[in-house]
């Protein structure tokens, strides 16, 4: 039925965290990939807390992190309607108890107290946009790192943390946007392809009203020399175990 | 004479950079240890820049850096007024070319433009203020690192570089200090004491102006598992490296 829905070759599915997440998202667009998985090892959250995730696309990282900590409780926000229904229904599938919001995070609905709040924000990975509609549009920085911010900022409790998985490129700007929202005692976790390189995406995780120290960890090295994955990025994306 | 000048025995003569850099300093108080070393080791300054040191000390960094690039231009500030003396007779002593301004950062004099703005700001290392009265003096952060950050904005130049060196537990503070003074292309230097731990102390640097992307390096492992320093770091403090 051409116009109603794109045909099952459209989508594929994923395994997650060694099979324990099943993952149906679109074969085109923004795939998730290790970023959601490594900003999900990275939430502190315990059994029973409320945790939010903004432009949640097809629910890759509430999903790992509905996996690994029992009975966490997710809202979460998508702009694409048929991303957000594409995540109601992967978290069905998988079990997660996950109230999913088609809106833009600029207008977001009114969203209850959170213990937890992440993102992995949109991005232009090289120069020029996509000639692909859907991953054009989740690309598009129309909604500046600070509007992402101070979207989670708002049900955040006093000192839940606030999340983002992001270009290395754009750290100290996270860091401005937290601090600007009053969120503080900042944990730096670099995320290296290979040891000795810069970095290329950074998790950036501060409290709200937060004033301990920052901290910058150790992080986590993706690759060995050979191109495969460490005995530590496995135990994180096969095995499931929480950064750091 | 007592009361006019300390006695000898209250100085100590170190070398630094392998004997590069003769050093006298204070035996009592903030002496110069392993940051002034590293800070004038990530200052990408060329034969013939201007540079600016804030709270020199005893001249430490500045001397380091002067003596790693040829007829760099040396500007100074120091608070105390003996460790400014000191500084001016410990450049002479290793023939570089340094002012030194005897002034509160938060109240300087004019200064020339300059290419590098560099500063090892003081901070409480533990809880309770030291007994030591010059020791104490130098710690108290009376002068927040907003004020520290802004004086050394203020003459340097479009696209020049400002760096701290400072606890890994302030990283986000001075990112913010920086971005607040119109500092961008944040450049993130961890200070590792030992492989597979979080930092403690980190090199930050950010340019005047700057636009670009910023970084996380790789950063340098200080310390073996022996206790001994590594061949990157005996690179840098022996052997005059820059970093990274």
């Amino acid at each position: 039925m051409p116009g109603s829905e794109p045909p099952a070759e459209a989508f594929t599915e994923d395994a997650l965290l060694g099979g324990r997440v099943r993952l149906t998202q679109p074969r085109e667009g923004f795939r998730a990939a290790l970023d959601p998985v490594l900003l999900a090892a990275f939430i502190p959250a315990r059994p029973g807390e409320r945790v939010l995730e903004a432009g949640c696309g097809s629910g890759a990282a509430f999903l790992c992190l509905a996996a690994r900590v029992p009975g966490v409780a997710v809202q979460a926000v998508e702009r694409d309607a048929e991303m957000a229904a594409l995540a109601r229904r992967n978290a069905e599938a998988n079990g997660a108890a996950a109230m999913i919001h088609a809106a833009d995070i600029r207008t977001p609905p009114a969203l209850p107290r959170c213990d937890h709040a992440f993102a992995n924000p949109p991005y232009w990975p090289g120069g020029t946009p996509s000639p692909q509609p859907r991953r054009r549009d989740a690309a598009h920085e129309d909604a500046a790192l600070e509007d992402w911010v101070a979207m989670l900022a708002r049900p955040l409790r006093h000192l839940g943390t606030l999340t983002l998985v992001l270009p290395a490129g754009r750290f100290a700007a996270a860091v401005a946007a937290m601090r600007g929202v009053g969120c503080g005692a900042v944990r730096l976790l670099p995320l290296w392809p290979r040891t000795g390189v810069a970095a290329k995406r950074v998790l950036v995780q501060a409290r709200r009203g937060g004033r301990g120290a920052d901290e910058v960890l150790p992080g986590l090295v993706l690759h060995a020399a050979d191109g495969s994955f460490t005995p530590a990025a496995e135990a994180v994306l096969r095995g499931g175990a929480a950064l750091p």
